[in-house]
Formats: structure tokens, sequence, C-alpha cells
């Protein structure tokens, strides 16, 4: 296989905020070698993204990054309304005429711009949209409850809590131990990082499970019996606008056990805040119940975003939620994700000794 | 506006399963005129469907429906696939030369054949794909919120149990008590019956919500603030197949009202035979719980669909679930739905002195 040296392109907008970008650079095994952004030209990544420990050079123009060597472009930010800003589609072109591949998590998909996929042709290179739901796609089969790798969803108590994050630092906690294990990715960011995956809130809604079903069914084909997959969750099951997401890949892909993902102090919906988030005890029994209408999985911890805490807050938060929810809590990337992989383990053992 | 005159195109299944048929003979305001169907042709509609006491004559042949001055062909019965077999399909082009219009609840949208649609731009007449997504669809604006009208929506213990009935027959009700009310619909036989819609389970998953709050404000629209409006309800919450679109749809839609629809004796989940129908009172508190993320709202009622039961059978059900779960149970379409509509009905005089 052919190895991928990203680009990203993330014109004046290379920080936290860009996602796709900065989840390919913290997780991705294919290098990022440059981004583009014209506006912080002549920095490295680490120098706008808290906790990248990285000197991937930021560069101004496609030119410049092709000096380093890239395979492929990666458009690193969302602009708003999904769509491809035209000075965008012009560095894309340049990219496509220079014989890099193109991946894009935007909502409008590249491959369907005439213009684009004409150049691409042309050229003799991919664009591949991450969102575009794959062919074939109905209601699960069944295969999802016959699945012998464990399966591990995060859940939530809103949207844009981390939950990506998690998975994968409990993922490469397991892979630094030896297990088998292996990330399985629902969202755009987790698909460019895995290299698979697919973008359920793009699925119709009527294949949302099955969709969550094939994931877990290709998971255990990469994985084994032995993996332990961990299911990339979306929204959670109390927001007014994605609990239907939610709900399709809590069903669809049938998880062994759950892992909720919290952030202490946050306190309104996440865009909408005429919404309380509930209190977590509550939450908590609400997805055991409605996970067991499929299978019955147990909650094996919380998960915790601390980041905007001082460590004394997150250490207090941390034991309060702990103590109040009677389960392993911590902040997975802020203290490691070895206890939650513990709790995680421990679950797993409990469901084998159930099962013998 | 001008009349539409149904013919409904059911070749060789003409009976109860012709769901979309059935539906609007029943409930549709517009009339059908005739059935094409040759394997009982020379019959009427009433011999094939228990209840239906209407004497529209089923025929062999488009040329023999003719006679009866249709607008509009009604693709009738949903072929295993959801596509449109050949023979049907030449029936439909006979009937686009002959100047009718074309509704279609299959999957397969009609309108994507360029054979049928450069033919229906030739003949100028409009094929309708009851099933086809509108455009702009988001999520929620929050609207759905400050609705005055009173939603009632329909859940269930399983899907195919009757929740859009139970809707068009409590709707009938209030209407001959001189109420107001929309009957909102979700699916394409509703959609087909009223005239207008969104089949959720076609959009996109992120937009479920949205799209159902959608057909709350239009609902709204045309009832007003006085309306009761019937939100078709999809799927159940414990279905491992549809759970996210019902679950969507209640976030989106926002009820103030539920209802529960219940099939007594029926022990597994249509369509996974491995999966039991739970306990009705569990099933209820999770509804309760999961609809008060977004708004509180009661179970009004049990709707029990008992057409495979005796009459006997089917009054013992009502007393024992009944009385199981303190909620005014009835079964609207054999015994009628008024003391359902008065359930709902002191439900919004609750909700009224509440809001006082």
């Amino acid at each position: 296989v052919a190895v991928k040296r990203y680009v990203a392109l993330c014109e004046g907008g290379f920080d936290e905020e860009a996602k796709t970008a900065t989840g390919v650079l913290r997780y991705a095994e294919s290098p990022t070698v440059a981004v583009i952004d014209s506006t912080r030209a002549g920095t490295t990544v680490r120098d706008h993204v808290p906790g990248l420990a990285s000197d991937v050079p930021v560069v101004a123009t496609l030119a410049d990054a092709l000096a380093f060597e890239p395979t492929t472009m990666l458009v690193g930010i969302a602009p708003a309304g999904g769509k491809l800003p035209a000075a965008f589609k012009a560095v894309v072109l340049e990219a496509i005429a220079a014989g890099l591949d193109v991946e894009s998590g935007l909502h409008d998909f590249l491959g369907d711009d005439p213009r684009l996929a004409a150049a691409a042709s042309a050229a003799g290179v991919e664009v591949r949209d991450l969102r575009r739901p794959p062919a074939g796609l109905n209601v699960p089969t069944g295969e999802n409850l016959t699945i012998h790798a464990h399966v591990v969803l995060t859940v939530g108590s809103d949207c844009a809590l981390g939950k990506m994050t998690v998975c994968l630092e409990l993922h490469r906690e397991a892979l630094r131990r030896g297990l088998a294990s292996e990330f399985v990715a629902t969202g755009q960011t987790g698909i460019a990082i895995a290299g698979w995956g697919i973008a359920v809130d793009e699925v119709v809604s009527d294949y949302v499970a099955g969709a969550a079903e094939r994931l877990v069914v290709e998971g255990h084909r990469r994985g084994g019996d032995d993996a332990i997959l961990w299911i990339e969750g979306q929204g959670s099951i109390n927001h007014p606008f994605y609990s239907g997401v939610t709900l399709g890949l809590l069903h669809g892909s049938a998880p062994h056990t759950l892992l909720i993902v919290h952030e202490p102090g946050r306190e309104l919906i996440d865009g909408d805040p005429r919404y309380a988030i509930p209190p977590l005890a509550g939450l908590i029994e609400d997805y055991r119940r409605i996970a067991a209408y499929v299978r019955p999985a147990p909650m094996a911890g919380v998960a915790l975003k601390t980041n905007r805490l001082t460590e004394a807050q997150a250490r207090t938060a941390i034991e309060e939620i702990g103590g109040a929810t009677g389960l392993v809590t911590d902040d997975p990337v802020r203290f490691g994700a070895g206890r939650l992989l513990d709790a995680v383990l421990a679950s797993r053992a409990t469901a084998a000794e159930a099962v013998r």
C-alpha cells in the first residue's frame, strides 16, 4: 500500500476549530506533511493548537506545500454551511492538477461538482467525499448480535463533547497494552483518521441502524474475535436535534458496553440553549434502559472533558461525578486512558463470565 | 382547485396488503374511481378488503379505468424491494400518455427514471414521488416549541401497528365533533391520503427532527391555534431497525400528548423475531422519560389493534390493558374513537390549565 501523506487545506482557519485537520494531525497513521494557511505561514502547527506536539510546517500556498511531497489534499476545515468557498475550490483544482488525491468531509460533495470531477478524471486522481454514504445500505441483517468482538459505544450528555477523542484515546491505550483494538468511525473526522467508516448522520434515517451494524461487522473483520471495537458515538439521546442519529447508532451497533462522555460545567445543550443538560444519573439510566431493547449493556464509566477547567477543578469534578454515579470516572485526554480502559476490560470479563 | 380522481394501480395484488390503495380508499378526501387488478376484474373493492364499504370497481386495464374519468394514477402497492416492475412501468407510461398525473410511494423514485420523466414532460403531467424529501431540510429552528396547536403523536410497541389509522380515526372523530383538526402524515400512504407530508424515514438522519418540526409548523398553519395535530408515528423506540426514526420524530415534533398503539397477542418484533415486544408499562415509562428531554408529554391512552381477536377477546384485552396501565384503552377502529379522543381532550385541558 502506498503511503499517504497529507497536506491539510485550512486557509484562514488553522486553529482548534479546524477539527478534521487537527484530528488527523493528532490521531491518523498517515502523516500530515504541511498545513496551508497563508495567515499563519512560517509557523508550525504546535503554535496554534494546544497539545499538538508536532513541528509540521504551516505554509502559504500549495506550491510551498508541494516541497514536502504530499500525496493527498485534505480539506481540513468546515466552512459555515458546509460548502466549498470559491477560493478553496481554486486550490483544490491546483492540487488535482499537481496529481494529488483529495479528501473532503464537507456536506457538499466535491465529487458532485462537475468541474472538480472532470479535473480529477483528467489527472487520474481520486476525489473522496468522506461523508458520502456507501451504496446498498438497508436495515440490519441481524449480524450485529453475532459478532464476537467486544463492542463499546461512547454516548453522551450532549453533542460536541469529544466522543471520538475518547474512543481514540482508549483505542491507543489498548494498542499500547498489546490488545487487539479497532477504532470505528461514524463521522467525517473519524473517517479521515481511520481511513474507513460511515458518516451515519448523512445516511437516510431508515438505514442508520443498518449502517451501524455494517460498521461493527467491518470492525470485527479487521480486528477479529478478540478485538475491542470502539464505536464513535454521535449526538445524545436527549439532544433535540440529533437524538435519532444517536439511537439508530446505539441499536444498530448493539454495544456490549457503554461509556458516557460529559463536560462538567456545561449547562446548556450545544446548538439550542433553551434545553438544559439533564442530571447525569437519569441520563445513564435512560441509556441503559433504551440499549437493553437490543442488548443489555452496562455503563462502564464516565469520560469527562475537562479542558476548560483547572487541573484542581478537573480532579474535583472527577471525584464528585465518580462518587455520584458510582462509576469509574476520568478525563482520558488529560490524565490518561488507563483507568477507563480497565473499567471496559472488567466489563468485558464480566460479560464473558456471564456467557460461560 | 381541480378535483383529483384516483385510479389505483394494484395489478395482481389488490387485497389488505395493498396499503397505499386501501388507505386512500378508506381515508382520502379525493375519490378513487377504479382499481386496476386484472386478476380481480369485475368485482368491487369491498369484495377484497374487510371493512371497506365501497363499490369502487376493480377493472382489468387502464383502458377500462379511463371510463371512470380518473385524473391521477396512484401506484397502489409496494412490490418487494420497492422497485417498479416492468409491467407496471408500461401501464404508468400508458397513464401518462392518457394525460394522467402519477403518484407513487415507492422507494425508487419514478421521477428519476429518464423515460418516465421525459414522457411526463411531453404529456404535460406531473409525476409525484410521495417519499421524496423536500429541499432545504435542516435541524430544527426551535419553532416546534412555540406552536399553539395541540400536538399529539402516536407511538407504539412495534412498527406496523396502525399508528396512521389511529391518527386518522381520531382526526375524523374530532372533525365530526366540529373541532379544528389536522392529520399530519409522515409516511407515503399518509401523504397520499392527506395530500401533503414528509416521509421522515427517507430523510437524512441528521434532519429527521427538523423535518418533523416543519410538519408541525405546516399543520399549525393549516389548522390554526385551536387545532389538534395528529402526528403519524413511525416505528417504535424499542425497534431494532427503526428506533432512530421514531426518536427523531418524537423530539422534532415535540408533542404535548402521546398515544401508544399496541397489538395484544403480538409477541415478537415485526421484521426481526429475535426480539420480544417488551412489557407495555416499562415502554410507556420510557416514552415519557425520553419525550421529556424536549417537552413533558403525558401518555393519554392506549389504542389497541384487535382485528385478529374475536370481539369478546378484544373487550377483555381492552379491560386488562386499561387496568394494568391505568390509561384509557380502546380499539378506535373497532369500537369508535370517542373515548380516546375524550382522553386527548382531557390531556389538552390539563395542559391549558397548567399554562394558566
